[in-house]
């Protein structure tokens, strides 16, 4: 009688941390901790994309490049607000930077509940959507930064990036800022598909 | 005796299409079809976007303009090779709308067995990747397209639209195309992830 009471008082301390008590829950763990598993990498890729947006926004935000010299009546400078498509970048990437922090709230809850499956749809479907604009911002940035950079000798713009060196060197680095989140949002729709394929 | 054996008939004949004939079926074919529908509309999007796809490659590939005046030594021509964003446009929209008809096997798949979730997510994940390339193929050509129509005064970029009419035109076009592409993309990836939900 000793002996058996101190082997309940054994499984029950190794129940207790690691399958939160019950036996018949024991076979659950498995899937719910590989749910569990996606969904804290969810978490994490997601404060990833979260900073690497607001980066980039804040990069192309702040791009702004005044020569050292002048003429009487014009003085050189370039910034993000000479560019629609720029100004189109921050305000894209803000939008992706903010949806990806109200976002977190629900990534959370997944954790919490490894099994639901609406706050998980809910997420991938909105996690496409905020991929398409952050792509297309990413894209469209980056067609007129290779036209900085390159010019087009077909269409006489000529590469501005001669001059504004400092100003072209900040917005690319913006650019790549947009793209690393955008791989991020393309793996946290590939992971959201694989946890919510056994709902 | 005799009312007690007719009740016990009764009682089976009510128990058999009850309990375990048609009736437990009834409930099934409902996920069933519902499913199947969504397979169906896959197939027919899936069809929409390539259509377009195809047609924005085209019509991007097709565009050529050669003004009718020359001098001595140049003659004036627009082509969607000067610009490397229309290039890389052609591309992308090829491999997308070359994905899509490969991609028409594995919906039909979907159709037959509607509960079957290996295609459903290989189609998931694959349409994210082809979403992404479409979205950024098309933001980057809108970005040039853009800037061919209305020039830009801060980088002393030039319209070139006032001479190459027909050119811009038929550009846009494709970039709308594209887009088109792009909402039928972001539409199927919403329908596979709902009717994942319940494998």
């Amino acid at each position: 009688m000793k002996s058996g009471d101190s082997t309940t008082i054994n499984v029950q301390d190794g129940a207790t941390p690691k399958g939160k008590g019950p036996v018949p829950e024991a076979p659950l763990p498995s899937p719910g901790g590989w749910k569990k598993g996606a969904a804290i990498f969810d978490f994490v890729l997601r404060l990833g994309a979260m900073v690497s947006a607001l980066a980039a926004a804040a990069a192309m935000g702040t791009s702004d490049q005044t020569l050292p010299f002048f003429t009487q009546f014009f003085q050189f400078q370039a910034s993000y607000d000479d560019l629609p498509t720029f100004q189109f970048f921050v305000v894209a990437m803000a939008i992706v930077a903010g949806y990806l922090v109200l976002s977190l709230p629900f990534s959370i809850v997944c954790i919490v509940r490894p099994h639901s499956v609406g706050p998980r749809l809910l997420l991938l479907v909105l996690d496409t959507v905020a991929l398409t604009l952050a792509t297309a911002a990413g894209a469209a940035a980056a067609a007129i930064v290779y036209l900085a950079h390159n010019g087009n000798p077909n269409t006489n713009w000529l590469a501005i990036c001669q001059q504004f060196g400092d100003f072209c060197q900040k917005v690319s680095g913006a650019v790549v800022a947009s793209f690393v989140s955008v791989v991020a949002l393309v793996t946290l729709v590939v992971v959201s598909a694989i946890a919510l394929r056994r709902g």
